[in-house]
């Protein structure tokens, strides 16, 4: 492992970093009053992420022109996911940004006569919360332990303006990974479907570069189009564009307590965030087709195809068991059509924005909402979870092998669209795929329903019989990186009342499902490490 | 497809299961009083089958000597299963048996003054019952949906006993096909590790079918010497032969309501029935080595071994969190070491007796617990679930998998006991068996909280909320041949309430999850009827 390379490029990530966390700084100065205490955490943190990299980099600078193996490309997209962590952990620690302030038996925050929130009332952000907020940031996932978001005098309007910037620097890292480096390996390839953007089938360096770039061009521009369109539709400048940094990046962090249902008055801005929720959930690749006027390669992709049945025939369960059982009694059909088909695509595409409390639908509605998590966007999209493409090969590769009971000397290749997959390692690689899920699921949940005593449930006045299942989908929320789940971790609840221990796991979750799994893994076997290729 | 070699075997089977069914009716007259009910159901029962049986082997008389195909093969066994449901269904129907009477406020059996039961208070099993329960007895589950067992009036004594006979009649048909069909794949024989008893290796007709007379010989013997203890230790002839029949098939009917908890005041009872479900949980052919003087061939086997690590592993956690969190406040440590230990064996061997109500214990046991279900016993015991073997080789192949990660060029073998596997399919067959019953148990799950209505909780006051967990663990109970499972059909609960809908579909799921799943998939795709080879 060559350790100093590795360095020199967390560095240069780290300035990165460091780079994009100046441009909240501004945020400081154009509220009502100025954010002394905000302003002081973002300088800081920036001052910071300068010396670190800079040392970063002198400290590997001999290795910067050594070939980059895919061992050490391996452990600097892993680590640098762990740095960009504690980095962006440290605005909300160094600004004393408050996770809550003491309520009163109605559940208003007490407040002085003025208005203001007494010093010792506050709850300031511990460690735990601080590294869950950031991973949850890059990762895309959305879940928050902040419970009074819209409350400038715990939460500075330029640090809630890093936190949705995580989003969009977490998004634009998914895209170009894909490209640049996950891309790469044979089942990789085969997931992206060999259709790099452009017509020749060579897969060079230049044209991997190439391809990043575009994406991240796409990425950033729809992060412009859809502030814009929210700005129109009536959000300040501040709520459009943290809201956009949510929905491209499938993110889901909202200014507002109430999440995007904060905006229940105005459909227009649901409706635009569901479309572009369905964008950010789509491969990118096809966006990118589609936007230089080629839509067929869309409309036939297999991928796509999948992606548009499963929420369309999942939006429709959802109205109708909703509707039939009484979950939008004040709303009716229309309402029905609205919230359910939000909630279908907002978790799905593991975005997470809530504007319906779905946790107190009928348990259709809940247990399907909680399968879709799984489900995810297309590959090559910044959306999480297991992606759509494998589980068409999943059912695919189990029908096979069904067949193959009876059969066994015929074997069946592969199809995708018609064309057989000529990859032999991808079947296996689907597979384990959903295995190594299945896997950490399991053990995750075990762990977390060990760990996380049972106050966090009592104390809320939750029923502790519900323990097992808000386990259950807080680890895939978190996993999958949508954000909210059921029961205590529900569309109008957070993650604020969880241990350390239990924001712990939660951190090491999102990271592991973000980065498919793979890439965490090996940092912890101990042959990863060694030096023999 | 030769359907009438199919026929005739098929025809085989039902005379069997005809015969088998007449042992249950001298229980009719060793009772108080003379039960014409059961003996009539019993006897039409054991007629029709005798009429059917001889009707289907007449048909298929004339291909009876043509050779039996792998395609033939499965579908016998496939077939015979749903004939057996069917069938071993009869006498509950035809004997008039009742799930329940009509019970006051306090939940008692509303009696004349006599003592007697009305009849218009008596609620008869109807057809979805009778096909549950059935099912539930071949396929060595024990889920039960009949709600006052130990009530002669309600349930004959006779057809009590049938009803154990089915377990017996099912952990017998286990061994015999493990040995002589399911044994002969590949994969099969890679998971029964070529051992078969007799030191050398070739595999011809002869030395299957003498495996197979071996192992029921052995199975028939334990259930005999079980009976006998259980005898010794105090019950009648009657409840231990049908205990015996519940711990050796791993099964779980038992003749009280409270299961085994019946028999709490004479500890013997529990510990013998522990080491017998242990013993029922192993290989076979570890227990014929054991049997014929070589233990240290037991010793040394490594599902074996993962199989006591597991069992201790998990008692001690129950026990120790049990113990801690107050689960055993009355009965104390011992009362802990007790049920915990027992309850965990019961569970993990998928036999599914009670003697603790485990859906009140803490979320870490109940989550356990749940988990343990799959599982299972050993490859080669009656046990159900995934089977000790698969995990092993499943945790294995993971870390493998994680390995190759970074080292694509390296193919480490995969080992068992450090001998190489040499069997190339087996991998593959590991993955595809676990992604099986993941989509199985996912699928099964979601259908089930949509057919079964609300009130199934309601009508009960279990908070409808847990109906996901429910659902999930009535999936897992049933897939993996438990039982019970938590909430609605918790430890001291049953299936009786649950709509004929839902109980059609824990039957399928019994079945399914008794044959190892592809031997009921396949009768399901269409090209497995077809001529061609």
């Amino acid at each position: 492992m060559n350790l100093r390379l590795v360095f020199y490029l967390l560095g240069l990530i780290t300035l990165l970093i460091g780079g994009a966390m100046a441009f909240s700084l501004p945020w400081a100065f154009v509220q009502d009053s100025y954010e002394w205490k905000g302003f002081f955490g973002l300088f800081t943190s920036v001052i910071l992420c300068l010396l670190s990299g800079g040392g970063l980099i002198g400290w590997g600078f001999s290795s910067r022109m050594d070939t980059l193996y895919r061992k050490e490309a391996m452990a600097v997209v892993g680590l640098s996911w762990v740095l960009a962590t504690i980095l962006g952990a440290l605005p909300f620690l160094l600004s004393g940004t408050c996770r809550d302030a003491v309520r009163d038996e109605s559940g208003e925050i007490v407040r002085d006569t003025q208005g203001g929130i007494p010093m010792e009332n506050r709850i300031p952000m511990n460690m735990a919360d601080a590294l869950f907020e950031s991973q949850s940031g890059f990762s895309t996932t959305g879940a928050t332990v902040l419970t009074a978001i819209a409350e400038p005098q715990l939460v500075p309007r330029c640090i809630l303006f890093w936190r949705s910037s995580t989003h969009f620097l977490g998004g634009l890292g998914i895209m170009v990974l894909f490209v640049a480096i996950l891309g790469q390996g044979s089942a990789g390839k085969a997931l992206m479907r060999n259709e790099m953007p452009g017509p020749t089938k060579e897969t060079g360096h230049a044209r991997t570069q190439d391809a990043a770039w575009k994406f991240a061009f796409i990425y950033a521009g729809m992060n412009a189009v859809l502030t814009g369109i929210l700005w129109l539709e009536g959000m300040t400048l501040f709520d459009a564009s943290c809201h956009a940094f949510g929905t491209m990046a499938t993110g889901g962090f909202s200014t507002y307590d109430a999440s995007l249902g904060h905006f229940d008055a105005n459909p227009w801005i649901d409706s635009t965030v569901l479309l572009f929720m369905f964008i950010a959930g789509m491969n990118f690749t096809l966006v990118y087709w589609f936007l230089i006027g080629q839509p067929m390669i869309m409309l036939k992709d297999t991928e796509w195809r999948g992606y548009v049945a499963i929420l369309l025939l999942a939006s429709i369960g959802v109205i109708f068991f909703g509707y039939t059982r009484g979950d939008f009694k004040e709303e009716g059909l229309l309402g029905a059509i609205r919230y359910g088909t939000f909630q279908v695509v907002s978790v799905m595409t593991t975005t997470g924005f809530g504007t319906h409390d779905f946790d107190s639908w009928n348990s259709f509605g809940r247990g399907l909402l909680f399968l879709l998590m799984f489900v995810g966007g297309c590959a090559g999209s910044t959306g999480g979870g297991i992606k759509v493409i494998r589980h068409l090969l999943f059912f695919k590769i189990l029908w096979l092998e069904i067949e193959k009971a009876f059969h066994p000397s015929v074997v069946r290749p592969l199809r995708i669209s018609g064309k057989p997959v000529e990859d032999q390692q991808l079947r296996h690689h689907i597979l384990v795929y959903f295995s190594l899920v299945l896997a950490i699921f399991v053990m995750s949940w075990l762990l977390l329903v060990t760990v996380e005593p049972s106050t966090t449930w009592t104390a809320k006045e939750d029923p502790l019989q519900n323990k097992l299942i808000d386990c259950a989908t807080a680890v895939s929320a978190t996993l999958n990186n949508i954000g909210p789940g059921l029961g205590t971790i529900g569309a109008t609840r957070n993650y604020a009342h969880f241990s350390w221990w239990g924001k712990l796991i939660f951190t090491w979750l999102m990271m592991l499902g973000r980065l498919e799994l793979f890439v965490m893994l090996v940092l912890f076997v101990p042959a990863f490490w060694r030096n023999q290729m």
